[in-house]
């Protein structure tokens, strides 16, 4: 399934995309697309419906994050070997971890928004996890059991606050905006092989990102079962497993996001974003 | 005010504390001490109750986390210039920011349990503040406006996990109870300048941590100020500011956790914890 949410920003509603590419509105059924939806028990129930019995929603105009509850929203760093090396350092011997902020959630096509003097916006295409099942100490055999889904992230960060500003990544990644995702959280029966995946991101038409899942250095299977030695995770927790190379820092020499460029980024089976850059202004964010 | 929670895990209700420490039960009047409460218009609300009317709980019990909904829970480390010496760090030229997970939440009394073959487990006594107010680039002067109230938390932490796993330090501060926050939120009304706290713990019964807020590199204002630059600060949002020095790793020899440890912490106006430290078992999780 392709579930998804449509409306205005606050008020979406829950719906899913049918075989057709039809939004079919789930709100009779569901309240919102929750972590209980996102639980074994939950998807079963969900997949138990005739998606043709749900009323088509002909103009659905807006998508939000395709799930709401978030508890929290992990990314992996330097996760792709040539990512590593466009950025100068070493491919890393286990998983990079920082927090994204749960303010930076976006819709996959709402405006991203620049921080007020903000001069290195860039761009991370990545594919994002959702976990279905509460994680502990998971082997690694069985850590898939417990994603829920999978869905198109676009990590964006301001990397002088990543790097020149002290302490940890987190000030960099956190931007209101800096975490679109969607349009659709795909459950896992329809993907296969996670790791199987190309990836790619466009700035101004211009192809900045090519990549393919398999480059990853710590899988998704593998990322499961070692984030769940730091941390239970939890049904509703969304995960984003790193980027391919070409961000702008990566450049020669680096490009930085300005207000007015357009992103346009897709992962194969996960549907495509787009976001228009914009300076700071509080419309974007209320 | 002195907000709290009491109750079974999962099960709290809302109450105060009133000013002959009796416990006052708030459910008839609140469903939860929520952002919303935490509100200028909630707590004008809650202020205009008479304590005395509500009826007294003779056992509350356990204590929770003394409000719900948080957003994001962000840390401050080496923000006491004697602590940042210990750590053998010079003392940061702006706040050095990292994230605990939300799973880390904990009651103030609660068991703090050990991952699983961890060995450095930590403590650090912590004044905590949550917001009250939707925070954007608030300047220094007016900055305590967005603050709801103050608390007590102890940031545990494992340091091998956050210095010795590569990556940010976030990965050695988010597992399940490594953030007791309590016994109560108490308003800002009730404490006055929150840089003239003095904060205090023991291990088993050993004073280990002693300092006064005064000492803090960025205060309670100005940390408000930086952060509400790199996210949207929002009502429910939690925040605590750094650990005065004496804290495990800064013993010499450095001296760590181990189950059956007691720590007991306290913090002026803000109320005392207790936790004893368990070995792993999913017992004192769920």
């Amino acid at each position: 399934m392709k579930l998804l949410r449509f409306g205005p920003k606050g008020q979406e509603k829950p719906g899913l995309l049918d075989a057709d590419g039809n939004v079919r509105d789930l709100s009779g059924v569901l309240v919102d697309i929750t972590p209980q939806t996102l639980s074994p028990q939950g998807l079963v129930a969900l997949r138990a419906l005739d998606p043709a019995t749900l009323p088509v929603v002909k103009s659905p105009g807006r998508l939000g994050v395709p799930f709401t509850g978030l508890g929290k929203f992990l990314a992996v760093g330097l996760n792709y070997s040539d990512h590593a090396a466009e950025a100068g350092l070493d491919a890393p011997s286990e998983p990079v971890l920082f927090t994204k902020w749960e303010n930076c959630l976006n819709g996959p096509n709402d405006p991203v928004v620049l921080p007020k003097n903000a001069v290195k916006g860039d761009w991370e295409v990545e594919l994002g996890f959702v976990i279905g099942k509460t994680a502990r100490y998971v082997p690694i055999e069985d850590a898939l059991d417990y994603v829920a889904g999978y869905c198109l992230v676009n990590d964006v960060s301001e990397r002088e606050y990543q790097i020149e500003r002290g302490g940890t990544w987190d000030k960099g990644k956190g931007f209101d905006t800096f975490g679109p995702v969607g349009p659709w959280l795909v459950t896992t029966d329809e993907i296969g092989d996670p790791q199987q995946l190309g990836l790619w991101l466009d700035v101004n038409g211009v192809r900045r990102q090519t990549g393919h899942t398999s480059k990853m250095i710590f899988s998704v299977a593998y990322l499961v079962h070692y984030m769940s030695q730091f941390a239970t995770l939890k049904p509703g927790d969304l995960v984003t497993t790193g980027t391919p190379p070409g961000v702008g820092l990566g450049q020669k020499p680096p490009v930085f996001l300005k207000p007015g460029d357009v992103m346009h980024l897709g992962i194969d089976g996960l549907g495509e974003q787009t976001q228009e850059v914009r300076a700071y202004d509080t419309r974007w964010l209320d």
